[in-house]
Protein backbone atom coordinates (compact mmCIF):
# COMPACT_ATOMS: atom_id res chain seq x y z
CA UNK A 1 0.00 0.00 0.00
CA UNK A 2 2.94 2.56 0.99
CA UNK A 3 4.81 1.62 -1.85
CA UNK A 4 1.84 2.65 -4.29
CA UNK A 5 1.41 5.80 -3.11
CA UNK A 6 5.22 6.35 -3.20
CA UNK A 7 5.04 5.19 -6.59
CA UNK A 8 2.29 7.65 -7.16
CA UNK A 9 4.52 10.21 -5.84
CA UNK A 10 7.59 9.14 -7.51
CA UNK A 11 5.15 9.62 -10.95
CA UNK A 12 4.56 13.34 -10.28
CA UNK A 13 8.38 13.91 -9.63
CA UNK A 14 8.64 12.45 -13.44
CA UNK A 15 5.91 14.62 -14.53
CA UNK A 16 7.49 17.73 -13.15
CA UNK A 17 11.25 16.42 -14.47
CA UNK A 18 9.40 16.11 -18.12
CA UNK A 19 8.26 20.05 -17.84
CA UNK A 20 11.12 21.23 -17.46
CA UNK A 21 10.84 21.25 -13.74
CA UNK A 22 12.43 20.46 -10.28
CA UNK A 23 11.73 16.56 -9.97
CA UNK A 24 9.80 16.05 -6.58
CA UNK A 25 6.19 14.62 -6.38
CA UNK A 26 3.83 14.43 -3.49
CA UNK A 27 0.36 12.50 -2.70
CA UNK A 28 -2.12 12.74 0.48
CA UNK A 29 -3.95 9.77 1.45
CA UNK A 30 -6.81 9.80 3.09
CA UNK A 31 -8.57 6.74 4.48
CA UNK A 32 -6.03 4.37 1.98
CA UNK A 33 -7.41 6.89 -1.18
CA UNK A 34 -5.47 9.63 -2.86
CA UNK A 35 -6.83 12.96 -2.27
CA UNK A 36 -4.88 15.38 -3.75
CA UNK A 37 -1.38 14.96 -5.81
CA UNK A 38 1.27 17.23 -7.04
CA UNK A 39 4.83 18.35 -7.98
CA UNK A 40 7.39 21.06 -7.42
CA UNK A 41 6.04 24.22 -9.56
CA UNK A 42 8.48 26.88 -8.94
CA UNK A 43 9.97 26.48 -13.15
CA UNK A 44 6.13 25.84 -14.15
CA UNK A 45 4.23 28.56 -12.85
CA UNK A 46 6.85 30.48 -11.28
CA UNK A 47 5.92 29.58 -7.89
CA UNK A 48 8.09 30.12 -4.95
CA UNK A 49 5.58 28.48 -2.27
CA UNK A 50 4.70 25.62 -4.73
CA UNK A 51 6.91 22.45 -3.44
CA UNK A 52 5.59 19.20 -4.49
CA UNK A 53 3.83 18.85 -0.79
CA UNK A 54 2.44 22.17 -1.19
CA UNK A 55 0.90 21.62 -4.49
CA UNK A 56 -0.35 18.40 -3.14
CA UNK A 57 -1.66 20.07 -0.40
CA UNK A 58 -3.55 22.46 -2.73
CA UNK A 59 -4.01 20.21 -5.15
CA UNK A 60 -6.37 18.43 -2.47
CA UNK A 61 -8.94 21.37 -1.50
CA UNK A 62 -10.25 22.78 1.53
CA UNK A 63 -10.03 20.15 4.25
CA UNK A 64 -11.02 19.87 7.44
CA UNK A 65 -9.29 19.19 10.67
CA UNK A 66 -10.40 15.85 10.90
CA UNK A 67 -9.64 14.73 7.19
CA UNK A 68 -5.61 15.75 7.69
CA UNK A 69 -5.69 13.78 10.84
CA UNK A 70 -6.48 10.38 9.21
CA UNK A 71 -4.29 11.12 6.59
CA UNK A 72 -0.47 10.24 5.25
CA UNK A 73 1.82 12.78 2.91
CA UNK A 74 4.00 10.88 0.53
CA UNK A 75 6.95 12.83 -0.80
CA UNK A 76 10.03 11.72 -2.96
CA UNK A 77 12.17 13.80 -1.19
CA UNK A 78 12.75 15.05 2.81
CA UNK A 79 10.56 18.14 3.42
CA UNK A 80 11.99 21.32 4.09
CA UNK A 81 10.89 24.15 6.65
CA UNK A 82 8.16 25.22 4.77
CA UNK A 83 6.12 21.82 4.18
CA UNK A 84 6.86 20.69 7.87
CA UNK A 85 5.50 23.43 8.57
CA UNK A 86 2.40 22.80 6.86
CA UNK A 87 2.07 19.41 8.09
CA UNK A 88 2.55 20.36 11.51
CA UNK A 89 0.03 22.91 10.68
CA UNK A 90 -2.61 20.53 9.57
CA UNK A 91 -1.55 18.11 12.04
CA UNK A 92 -0.73 15.30 9.55
CA UNK A 93 0.42 12.72 11.46
CA UNK A 94 2.43 10.44 9.24
CA UNK A 95 5.24 11.50 6.00
CA UNK A 96 6.39 8.94 4.15
CA UNK A 97 9.84 10.33 2.32
CA UNK A 98 11.44 8.58 -0.30
CA UNK A 99 14.96 9.47 0.53
CA UNK A 100 16.27 12.07 2.81
CA UNK A 101 20.40 11.77 1.33
CA UNK A 102 20.35 14.43 -1.18
CA UNK A 103 18.41 16.68 1.04
CA UNK A 104 17.68 16.65 5.01
CA UNK A 105 14.62 18.66 5.96
CA UNK A 106 12.82 19.08 9.00
CA UNK A 107 12.47 15.40 10.12
CA UNK A 108 13.70 16.44 13.56
CA UNK A 109 11.06 19.08 14.38
CA UNK A 110 8.80 16.67 13.03
CA UNK A 111 9.42 13.61 15.44
CA UNK A 112 9.46 16.37 17.81
CA UNK A 113 5.88 17.47 17.42
CA UNK A 114 5.01 13.66 17.14
CA UNK A 115 4.90 13.41 13.56
CA UNK A 116 5.68 9.82 12.36
CA UNK A 117 7.97 9.97 10.11
CA UNK A 118 9.30 6.89 7.81
CA UNK A 119 12.20 7.43 5.12
CA UNK A 120 12.17 4.35 2.79
CA UNK A 121 15.96 5.36 0.84
CA UNK A 122 14.48 4.65 -2.39
CA UNK A 123 17.18 4.34 -4.89
CA UNK A 124 14.69 6.22 -8.14
CA UNK A 125 14.12 9.12 -5.48
CA UNK A 126 17.75 9.66 -4.95
CA UNK A 127 19.11 9.13 -8.51
CA UNK A 128 16.21 11.71 -9.58
CA UNK A 129 17.40 14.43 -7.36
CA UNK A 130 20.86 13.41 -7.35
CA UNK A 131 20.73 13.93 -11.32
CA UNK A 132 18.90 17.08 -11.16
CA UNK A 133 21.11 18.70 -8.10
CA UNK A 134 24.44 18.04 -10.18
CA UNK A 135 22.79 19.45 -13.63
CA UNK A 136 21.20 22.51 -12.37
CA UNK A 137 22.62 23.40 -8.74
CA UNK A 138 21.57 27.05 -9.18
CA UNK A 139 17.56 25.89 -9.62
CA UNK A 140 17.69 23.78 -6.98
CA UNK A 141 19.74 26.05 -4.32
CA UNK A 142 17.31 28.93 -5.35
CA UNK A 143 14.27 26.01 -4.18
CA UNK A 144 16.18 25.34 -0.95
CA UNK A 145 16.43 29.50 -0.33
CA UNK A 146 20.11 28.86 -0.51
CA UNK B 1 8.99 53.14 8.00
CA UNK B 2 7.75 50.00 9.67
CA UNK B 3 4.53 51.39 10.56
CA UNK B 4 3.81 52.45 6.76
CA UNK B 5 4.61 48.72 5.98
CA UNK B 6 1.95 47.49 8.54
CA UNK B 7 -0.35 49.68 7.53
CA UNK B 8 -0.13 47.93 3.69
CA UNK B 9 -0.33 44.80 5.66
CA UNK B 10 -3.62 45.79 6.87
CA UNK B 11 -4.88 47.55 3.99
CA UNK B 12 -4.63 43.97 2.62
CA UNK B 13 -6.05 42.40 5.23
CA UNK B 14 -9.37 44.54 4.37
CA UNK B 15 -9.02 43.69 1.37
CA UNK B 16 -9.87 40.38 1.85
CA UNK B 17 -12.82 40.91 4.03
CA UNK B 18 -13.88 43.19 1.74
CA UNK B 19 -14.12 40.04 -0.45
CA UNK B 20 -15.68 37.84 2.02
CA UNK B 21 -12.13 36.10 2.93
CA UNK B 22 -10.58 35.90 5.99
CA UNK B 23 -8.51 39.28 7.35
CA UNK B 24 -5.13 38.52 7.30
CA UNK B 25 -2.78 40.43 4.84
CA UNK B 26 1.15 40.33 4.41
CA UNK B 27 3.96 42.43 2.73
CA UNK B 28 7.34 41.84 2.01
CA UNK B 29 9.76 44.44 2.11
CA UNK B 30 13.23 44.60 0.29
CA UNK B 31 15.86 47.19 1.36
CA UNK B 32 12.81 49.71 2.03
CA UNK B 33 10.28 48.58 -1.06
CA UNK B 34 7.62 46.18 -1.27
CA UNK B 35 7.97 43.68 -2.97
CA UNK B 36 4.96 41.37 -2.67
CA UNK B 37 1.88 41.93 -0.71
CA UNK B 38 -1.17 39.99 -0.43
CA UNK B 39 -4.01 38.60 2.39
CA UNK B 40 -5.40 35.46 2.69
CA UNK B 41 -7.14 33.57 -0.35
CA UNK B 42 -8.86 30.38 1.31
CA UNK B 43 -12.27 31.65 0.50
CA UNK B 44 -11.63 33.24 -2.82
CA UNK B 45 -9.07 30.72 -4.51
CA UNK B 46 -10.48 27.38 -2.37
CA UNK B 47 -7.04 27.39 -1.37
CA UNK B 48 -5.43 25.49 1.25
CA UNK B 49 -1.77 27.15 1.20
CA UNK B 50 -2.66 30.87 0.47
CA UNK B 51 -2.52 31.95 3.99
CA UNK B 52 -1.40 35.85 4.40
CA UNK B 53 1.39 35.51 4.36
CA UNK B 54 1.99 32.53 1.68
CA UNK B 55 0.08 34.95 -0.88
CA UNK B 56 2.68 37.96 -0.36
CA UNK B 57 5.48 35.82 -1.05
CA UNK B 58 3.78 33.93 -3.78
CA UNK B 59 3.15 37.52 -5.06
CA UNK B 60 6.90 38.18 -5.21
CA UNK B 61 7.58 35.54 -7.28
CA UNK B 62 10.53 33.80 -7.33
CA UNK B 63 13.92 35.50 -5.55
CA UNK B 64 16.99 34.28 -5.19
CA UNK B 65 18.14 33.60 -1.14
CA UNK B 66 20.37 36.79 -0.77
CA UNK B 67 16.70 39.43 -1.76
CA UNK B 68 15.39 37.07 1.18
CA UNK B 69 18.29 37.74 3.43
CA UNK B 70 17.66 41.86 3.33
CA UNK B 71 13.79 41.14 3.20
CA UNK B 72 11.45 41.94 6.56
CA UNK B 73 7.73 40.04 6.56
CA UNK B 74 4.74 42.49 8.26
CA UNK B 75 2.08 40.46 9.02
CA UNK B 76 -1.46 41.06 10.87
CA UNK B 77 -1.60 38.11 12.62
CA UNK B 78 1.25 35.54 14.20
CA UNK B 79 2.69 33.43 11.56
CA UNK B 80 1.40 29.72 11.62
CA UNK B 81 3.40 26.61 11.62
CA UNK B 82 3.51 27.09 7.87
CA UNK B 83 4.12 30.34 7.45
CA UNK B 84 6.90 30.41 9.72
CA UNK B 85 7.73 27.51 7.94
CA UNK B 86 8.13 29.31 4.88
CA UNK B 87 10.28 32.28 7.05
CA UNK B 88 12.66 29.57 8.29
CA UNK B 89 13.23 28.23 4.78
CA UNK B 90 13.96 31.32 2.79
CA UNK B 91 16.01 32.54 5.51
CA UNK B 92 13.90 35.92 6.04
CA UNK B 93 15.45 37.46 9.16
CA UNK B 94 12.65 39.65 10.32
CA UNK B 95 9.00 39.64 11.02
CA UNK B 96 6.95 41.87 12.21
CA UNK B 97 3.69 40.97 13.40
CA UNK B 98 0.46 43.15 14.10
CA UNK B 99 -1.25 41.08 17.28
CA UNK B 100 -0.75 37.74 18.72
CA UNK B 101 -3.75 38.07 21.22
CA UNK B 102 -6.10 36.40 18.92
CA UNK B 103 -3.86 33.65 17.78
CA UNK B 104 -0.10 32.82 18.91
CA UNK B 105 1.66 31.28 16.05
CA UNK B 106 5.18 29.79 16.22
CA UNK B 107 7.29 32.98 17.32
CA UNK B 108 9.32 30.53 19.29
CA UNK B 109 10.19 27.93 17.40
CA UNK B 110 11.14 31.41 14.72
CA UNK B 111 13.24 33.33 17.41
CA UNK B 112 15.03 29.66 18.45
CA UNK B 113 16.19 29.93 15.43
CA UNK B 114 17.41 33.72 15.34
CA UNK B 115 14.72 35.12 13.38
CA UNK B 116 13.88 38.80 14.73
CA UNK B 117 10.31 38.75 15.78
CA UNK B 118 8.68 42.46 16.75
CA UNK B 119 5.04 42.32 17.98
CA UNK B 120 3.28 45.60 17.58
CA UNK B 121 -0.34 44.87 19.31
CA UNK B 122 -2.16 47.33 17.14
CA UNK B 123 -5.68 47.60 17.92
CA UNK B 124 -6.94 47.08 14.53
CA UNK B 125 -5.14 44.18 13.63
CA UNK B 126 -6.47 42.55 17.16
CA UNK B 127 -10.25 44.13 16.61
CA UNK B 128 -10.09 43.18 13.17
CA UNK B 129 -9.51 39.50 14.37
CA UNK B 130 -11.19 39.39 17.17
CA UNK B 131 -14.46 40.41 15.29
CA UNK B 132 -14.15 37.83 12.49
CA UNK B 133 -13.25 34.56 14.89
CA UNK B 134 -16.43 35.32 16.71
CA UNK B 135 -18.81 35.84 13.18
CA UNK B 136 -17.22 32.74 11.61
CA UNK B 137 -15.50 29.94 14.20
CA UNK B 138 -15.72 27.03 11.46
CA UNK B 139 -13.80 29.20 8.47
CA UNK B 140 -11.19 30.39 11.13
CA UNK B 141 -10.91 26.89 12.56
CA UNK B 142 -10.88 25.22 9.29
CA UNK B 143 -7.38 27.64 8.62
CA UNK B 144 -5.80 26.69 11.91
CA UNK B 145 -6.24 23.50 11.12
CA UNK B 146 -8.53 22.83 14.36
Amino acid sequence: MSNLFMQAAIEEARRGLAEGGIPIGSVIAYRGEIIGRGHNQRVQKGSAILHGEMDALENAGRQTADVYRESVLYTTLSPCAMCSGTILLYGIPRVVIGENQSFMGEEELLISRGVEVEVLQDPECLDMMRRFIAEQPHLWNEDIGV
